[in-house]
């Protein structure tokens, strides 16, 4: 007879816990399966960190801001001078990544990924400049692969020096659904038409313009590449950060709130260079911007909000840490049928 | 030429409210319309407060819990002893509705509205008992005129109490989706077999039977009733208490986030009896009980989350809370384009 595979040592543990888990999660005083996503997203995090008791204390938000080459040709409805600006609201307070996290709870920092013009200063501010803006990807490559590689770097280490148990990342680039599109693109070799949308609000003809220069840009460059060409020719300097700090943050076991089309973007490279990482995700929220749904699809994500955000700045990932915390408590503080004296099904 | 007629002082006020708020979204730091759902929320509880800056600092949760006649008749998987021992469950913060209560920070209270047995003595419970369970409402009337009156006018009572700007509210009793399905279908007309769902977990045969039960209840009585008269003949003491909290509530000008499939069909019955609570309704999420997709459809709501809950006790309506105050920080706290000096579209 054949014999069975032995199961590795960590899987044999992990299966135990799971089961552990299971039954943890169906002694509830509750009926079976009756918290739905939420029964899910325990399981999770508790799997993720190895423990019938997670840790779901705090969530902290790491904002890139980077500029793109692109912009100049006419990607998006706002003036490139925006992310620079929008910089400095982040920095002031006000943005909407600052009042969603204030409301939350939610501690934030900002990171000087590539932002044009001269470096920002402000004591708050994490420089990690790669360079003031990446190249025009419509006509050559974003950035060299050396800058590629650090970006990635950079933002592993940021990710793997994470001190919430639960981490979000957010963007901020004029041009950077363009990126993403051409990226996820190249990443799934889908026509880069069926994944570009409307970005900050491009009217029908600021639609059509872009889908015709995004097709120029995609035309440079086989119909599809491995994760870092990808990146490479035409990510900018945040959204490649966001795939490290995704897959730093994933390897010390944090479990990561993908917010919307950039940063599902960045989570599909981030999978596709290593793809043990998809433990540690959780796909927040459905955009509004009309090349994520095909994106998720590309990914088999089910994401947990759908309430026509198309924003970024890790808007929709936040909105999702309510649900991740009420899934911790519920498996940490809730009472068992038994414990509880509360009689089960007739 | 025939005049226009003037609007009503109030009407006037509030259109003017209205333009001055959507102003005020729209020059926020971000693309018109991004935020979505969110934009949709802050403009509703400004418009109920009648301010532009909107108080959502608090939300308090209130269950109510009270037992059914009919649970003997067998619609439900489970002994009609679990309303008492939840009830017991939830004083000792055992229950999904105390663990994220606790996790999202909102305050909680129990109601007795008429639970089978013996009065539970509790310093932290709310005895306002009606009578210890409903009549079998498959058989005859489940409570008298008088009765309904009593609980509408308990619960309109303690809505109007709500110290917190944003109040939710939970249904603990066996047998409650059934009574809730009566009560839909009478006021809505409908079959209430299309209304019928497996509630707590019943399998095929369990909910044959309670189909088959709940038509032998409905055609007692006309196809379409009164909501007094519907809450009177298939209520239970908890659902009509609801009713009227949210009467109460909405009447206070708190916003009332709706729960489940119970609270649907309670926010059904208040709105009949009193249409202009709608703009205090935000409907929280889309149950998977079966037969909320057609009340929710009835009531043409878009619930703002899809989890696949179906557990009642206001679990839903508390995930739905930290949206609401990531929407009043973002109508407060968020900077205007002209304020942090933000370009707009070029």
């Amino acid at each position: 007879m054949p014999q069975q595979p032995e199961p590795q040592n960590g899987d044999a543990l992990n299966i135990a816990l799971e089961r552990r888990l299971q039954s943890l999660i169906d002694g509830k005083t509750k009926p079976v399966g009756s918290l739905g996503r939420i029964e899910e997203l325990a399981m999770q995090v508790a799997k993720l960190q190895g423990t019938l008791r997670p840790d779901t204390s705090s969530c902290g938000l790491t904002l890139f801001a980077g500029d793109h080459g692109m912009a100049s040709a006419g990607v998006s409805a706002y003036p490139q001078t925006v992310t620079r600006q929008m910089l400095l609201n982040f920095l002031a307070g006000g943005a909407a990544a600052n009042a969603f996290s204030d409301a939350l709870g939610v501690s934030m920092q900002v990171v000087d990924a590539g932002v044009a013009g001269e470096p920002v200063e402000h004591p708050a501010l994490l420089s990690r400049r790669i360079r003031g803006g990446t190249n025009n990807a419509i006509e050559g490559p974003a950035m060299s692969e050396d800058e590629c590689s650090a970006a990635l770097a950079t933002g592993e280490l940021l990710g793997a020096e994470s001190r919430q148990p639960v981490v979000a990342f957010g963007d901020m680039g004029i041009g950077n659904t363009a990126a993403a599109s051409l990226v996820a693109a190249k990443l799934t070799g889908t026509d880069v038409a069926r994944l570009t949308g409307r970005g900050a609000g491009l009217d029908d003809a600021g639609l059509e313009r872009k889908r015709t220069l995004l097709e120029r840009a995609a035309v440079r460059t086989a119909p599809q590449l491995e994760a870092r060409d990808a990146l490479a020719e035409y990510a900018g300097f945040e959204l490649v950060m966001i795939a490290g700090a995704m897959l730093g943050a994933a390897g010390a076991r944090r479990l990561v709130l993908v917010d919307g089309f950039i940063c599902t973007a960045a989570a599909l490279a981030a999978l596709r260079i290593e793809p043990s990482i998809g433990s540690a995700l959780v796909f927040a929220h459905r955009s509004a911007e009309s090349g994520h749904d095909p994106l998720l699809a590309a990914l088999d994500a089910q994401p947990l909000l759908d309430l026509g955000l198309r924003l970024g700045e890790g808007t929709g990932a936040l909105l999702a840490w309510p649900l991740v915390q009420a899934a911790g408590a519920f498996l940490r503080d809730m009472a068992s049928f038994d414990s509880a004296g509360v009689d089960g099904p007739a």
